[in-house]
């Protein structure tokens, strides 16, 4: 919470790196609908690389690592219907996430100008994670617990971000594309939900510059009907939260992804958009890009 | 030959970026030889770590790639005895040499305290190569002429380098490491020669930077005796060359090598060292490592 009072702000000055403190950096997460469809990439990059200020892209995996585990019959492995990672599947992830998918997006980037570079959290040693510690889960057919071991799945905290090493990155006109691969600092790759990087990189960067961050899905925003894509909650603070959950709007899977969003918010991010990636063209006008959640 | 003049050096003060001109860099290459042996990579990776100065990596890319291609069914397509990259060797070489070498390596470097950056031709528009044209290639079986598409196979030219952005990245403290894949500026990835890319590098930094160059390979240096890994050459200069190819003791696969080495001292590096990775502790002990190209 420190970083929500932005007295505080004045206080990073004892950073010595960057010369932009204050300045807007926009992170943006894009996942498998817009990664899957390359008409629609295509018009995101463009958009995206036309976005003003300094900005990240996080993205997430789509439908070709499964395509690339269906070749070399590689299963997906689930424990109580959680996904597991393991040798063979972060052998996978780590060949689609950052290789193909991530130069791919650099080299459509680069073509419009936009000077990507394409990032894993060990590059730079940008994103530091922890291997998750085996969990005991409530089984869901009864009343026992199991043990399940995730694999090589990386879970962040407060220190994750290397905070200097991307400012310089961003400073000297770079801008970040990173896979949803991290290490632990011990040589050991691992695979974290990309929604949490995201959301890791725009809390991490907030003590030094204003950030926005940007989830984009499969809807305009949040739906006050959600058979209605022309009813978009345009803004949506604590209260207003409050009130929609009450009332049943909110609901289901949005719960977790506001609840998300405000925590990021809470720890220093300036505001969270929720919307459509086709619509990213629109994020500079007030009132236009999917749901903004402030507090 | 411009660069060759060391009066030039002094004419490259109109660089805005970097504060190191004139300061050493290494570049070093290694093939699938050291990548293929974890146990020798893990070795090499300390000494790389090590090593002083800014310092550059490139990577081939060993029998990954060519493991993936037998898993998913994929066969090497060849024509006269070259290699085609065809669209499905371009997704499996940027999975293996982009993703997975490049980000296991990356890991490993970061856990010696060597602050590497995965990168590819596309990142930050560093390496940008020109797909080569259709080519009239020899028969091989009878005097016929055949034009050879190779596919997604990029070659460079003197302007491949961005060696402003390259700069900055060394500058600030990140260590490139650099698989064979490269772009063309208008989306499109390629497949370079990993020795090309290091040549390319090494002459392209060599006006900011006094560069060497370091081809590492299965034996320890250029022979007097092929069958005597003691009898290394420890120094090689162009009259000596002559001599050495006049005697027959340079024959066979070591000329193109050579060849190559002299063409980029004479196009501005300091000097080519030609090697075994497992030596390159002794880079920085005179005589000590490999043979050593000079003019």
């Amino acid at each position: 919470m420190e970083l929500s009072n932005p007295q505080n702000l004045s206080t990073s000055n004892s950073l010595s790196f960057g010369e932009s403190q204050g300045e807007a950096l926009t992170v943006i997460k894009i996942g498998g609908n817009i990664i899957d469809d390359s008409e629609k990439l295509h018009e995101f990059l463009k958009a995206f690389a036309d976005l003003k200020g300094y900005k990240i892209l996080v993205h997430g995996g789509g439908k070709m690592a499964t395509k690339l585990a269906t070749e070399i019959h590689i299963e997906a492995k689930m424990i109580e219907g959680r996904r597991i990672t393991d040798i063979e599947t972060l052998r996978i992830v780590t060949m689609v996430y950052a290789g193909l998918i991530s130069k791919n997006l650099v080299a459509q980037l680069q073509m419009h100008g936009c000077n990507a570079l394409g990032l894993c959290g060990a590059d730079g040693n940008l994103i530091k994670a922890k291997k998750r510690p085996i969990q005991k889960i409530k089984s869901k057919i009864d009343t026992t617990f199991q043990e399940v071991d995730f694999g090589y799945v990386g879970d962040l905290d407060e220190n994750a971000i290397q905070k200097e090493n991307l400012s310089k990155l961003i400073g000297n006109g770079f801008i970040p594309v990173f896979s949803a691969i991290t290490h632990d600092g011990k040589s050991q790759l691992l695979n974290t939900n990309a929604d949490t990087i995201a959301s890791a990189l725009a809390i991490g960067m907030s003590k030094q510059y204003k950030t926005s961050l940007v989830y984009c899905f499969e809807k305009k925003g949040v739906l006050l009907d959600v058979n209605d894509e022309s009813s978009v909650i345009r803004e949506i603070n604590p209260s207003k939260y409050e009130d929609l959950k009450a009332k049943g709007i909110i609901a289901d899977g949005m719960l977790p992804k506001l609840h998300t969003a405000f925590e990021a918010i809470n720890k220093g991010v300036k505001e969270v958009f929720i919307g459509k990636a086709d619509d990213l063209g629109d994020l500079g006008i007030a009132h236009a890009f999917g749901t903004k959640l402030v507090i």
